[in-house]
């Protein structure tokens, strides 16, 4: 059963369980205490300590092991900002981050911060250039991921540390998603890295803090992982962590490559088997297992669940399968269709026949969906007019899209559709829909109730 | 090979470790995941979370599990004192509160809170009234342990648990060493555990909050765990954790019975075998398989060295076995001896021969530490004068008990002594000492350097 969800989670390298058997005999002692059982554990946590460093690529003593790749975020940024809050209390982010380094942000601005968002272009990378003019002589700490967890592309890290280092300020590097696959290159000040992203066991989470970044460890005092990580040391779990990140490097090169392979094989066939469909995120500065696409006329939600009835297990960036109603942050920062969103990171040793199969069965499972949904069928429809109003209120994504699309095939070219609607993921993919049919968007306007979103056909 | 530090960390339940091994194949995947895996892993997830509410006497959505027994303290402290800020910043705590707790008070004081130490008397409990008087109507949170960490000593957690109901105030209890031996009694508003002290593995912690507790998480947003702890939720450790509860449980009752034998011999015999020694905490109301006594001209570190070379692994709140220099809070609380400090906690399964040879080693390590000390023999001296000066500045513990010993046998009886010592640790064990030999305390004046200390012979 093909699970394709590794940026979510990866299932657990066998490394890992081995390395972690092993240290449930010799690791469960509090490694503070000087008898055998506590040496022992000791040892192994300096054992560890020093080979996440070295994958790393730091010093054993500015790296310190957390509860979570999220917990390492917000130790990493709360102790940063407040280290360097006589500099000033600006962070700059870029709009793509994950959400633990966004709502770290937005807890920096309730307390009184300020936050600048650099966007990103329309393949979700940031442009350095744009990124360094974020930069201001009060500006305490920058954050930028090493690469994106929904859409794969890879940040220009090196050229924004460089910018930063010029600038004086700290960079943090939320490294999640691409320490599996190396060291993040660059001058970086600090890094977070989550284990059960590389095929670890959950409950490790890495914060590597350069010597001589300011950092003051905010909570109550612990003397656990010199002060900066609260709660007794998870040693198993930690041993398990890095002997699987060991692993998965050794065997990075050679993976990636392969993968990349399979990878570059969906983003062909998916554009090609399947109609009104958007490939999303940069094409070449990319993680080598993460790809993602958008089904125009699609509920995510539905899709998913006809994939994991098909034996496939994948995710989505799209709001049709959350409660929030809002869609991703990243493809609205991207500006492209979240409808139908549906993302693939092939965990490691993912076969060819997997992939091959998934691509045997995506077609179907997405025209299943559209049948059901009534999305246009391309048929011709005779025209009715020059200027249609369709009243989409209280309707959900993708309805708003199906209503649009069957409306312009109903005026005549000239002539323009206004959807009313609120929902608000019609606000991106309304947009998004013109630009992938080559129709011109007009612009949104209140209306009475929700917006009105006017398109004028073009062919 | 004896370990007897059950206290800082239990081994791992067999139990804990099966429920691990299968929870590792079952429980790796993001909960919030609409796929099988996903689906499999909540599944593990709301089975554990229902297990570990009756265990703990909750219900199942009062409960969350956090990354540790710390994490579960702060979060439950600072979530619980945000709260209820409006009614006011005065926080209550015992003076014998795991570190944890008193570092979240701290912190409290820190961002312009209160705080008040209810304190406890020689055995290391609170009196319930006098608990009671320290609640006041700006009282955000009260925090009284179940039983002490350090002497086993069972706190009036169910008159504390009224008395705080009455007065309005929510009370959080920290459970961490009494949660394997059963439900905590009375009307808790908080409760905290901590896994890896009743044989589950490290990395997980439980937070109860119960229904009307007013509560505000603090930190940035995360919607794991019902906003209360951040994080990817660790379930394979999750499950262990909660499956080695219920068969600690399950086999509490015998086990206790079983234990508290062995801990009534240690307490007897230590205080018959090994001279000028205090046991200390509660001879009654205790936790049933940890007690703690001081040895007279002793460091702890020396002593607990000496144990480990003869295969017993021990703890000790003696400041001589840390690098603080201050002695334990516990102990300075109690006003009891600290140096030659150990603590004894027999994990679950700890034999009888264990303890018994335990029992024989013990006074011959004692006895080889006093030796190369230096320790009064006991054997007559002339007596020089009825007023002697000690100059025992710069050393460290126990030496200025030692000279202290040394010297009062050189007065005559009704004459004094004088110590001059900047140890910390002289302030607590000076009176100690008086009180264990029948003699009588002067009091501390300041000199020069360090403090002078009276002390009058008095047999």
């Amino acid at each position: 059963m093909p699970y394709f969800d590794a940026a979510s989670s990866a299932p657990l390298h066998p490394v890992a369980r081995q390395a972690l058997q092993a240290a449930l005999d010799e690791g469960w002692a509090d490694p503070a205490r000087l008898y055998r059982e506590g040496r022992r554990a000791r040892l192994l946590l300096d054992a560890s300590r020093e080979a996440a460093a070295e994958a790393v690529g730091c010093r054993p003593d500015e790296l310190v092991f957390t509860p979570s790749g999220t917990h390492a975020v917000h130790l990493g940024m709360a102790g940063s900002l407040s280290g360097r809050r006589r500099v000033g209390g600006h962070l700059v982010v870029s709009a793509v981050e994950h959400s633990s380094v966004l709502h770290s942000a937005a807890a920096h601005a309730d307390r009184g911060g300020e936050v600048s968002e650099v966007p990103v272009d329309r393949t979700g990378a940031v442009a350095a250039p744009e990124y360094a003019a974020a930069l201001r002589p009060d500006t305490a700490l920058a954050c930028l991921q090493s690469a994106n967890h929904e859409v794969g592309t890879e940040q220009p890290v090196a050229e924004v540390a460089a910018a930063c280092r010029a600038a004086g300020v700290p960079l943090l590097v939320d490294a999640a998603q691409s320490l599996a696959w190396g060291v993040v290159p660059g001058d970086w000040s600090l890094l977070t890295g989550s284990a059960h992203k590389w095929g670890g066991p959950a409950g490790v989470g890495l914060l590597a803090v350069r010597k001589g970044v300011r950092f003051a460890p905010q909570g109550p005092v612990d003397e656990r992982e010199s002060g900066r990580s609260a709660g007794f040391e998870n040693i198993p779990a930690v041993v398990a962590a890095v002997a699987s990140l060991r692993a998965v490097r050794a065997e990075a090169e050679a993976e990636a490559a392969r993968l990349r392979v399979l990878v570059d094989r969906i983003r062909r066939r998916v554009a090609r088997l399947v109609p009104d469909v958007e490939v999303v995120g940069a094409a070449d500065r990319r993680l080598p297992h993460l790809v993602t696409f958008s089904c125009l006329y699609v509920d995510g939600e539905s899709l998913l669940h006809e994939l994991d009835r098909a034996g496939f297990s994948v995710s989505s960036g799209s709001s049709c399968t959350s409660s929030t109603l809002t869609p991703s942050h990243v493809l609205k920062a991207m500006g492209v269709l979240s409808e139908g969103n549906v993302r693939i990171s092939l965990p490691a040793g993912t076969t060819a026949e997997s992939v091959n199969r998934f691509l045997e069965v995506l077609p179907g499972a997405v025209a299943g969906v559209r049948e059901r949904l009534g999305a246009p069928s391309g048929a011709p429809v005779p025209v009715e007019g020059d200027a249609l109003v369709v009243d989409a209120l209280g309707e959900r994504c993708p309805q708003p899209v199906i209503a649009l699309a069957a409306a312009v095939a109903r005026v005549s070219v000239g002539g323009t559709v206004t959807v009313l609607s609120d929902d608000e993921v019609a606000r991106l993919d309304i947009p998004a829909w013109c630009a992938l049919r080559g129709h011109a968007y007009l612009g949104e306007s209140p209306a009475d109730a929700g917006s009105a979103y006017g398109v004028r056909r073009l062919h």
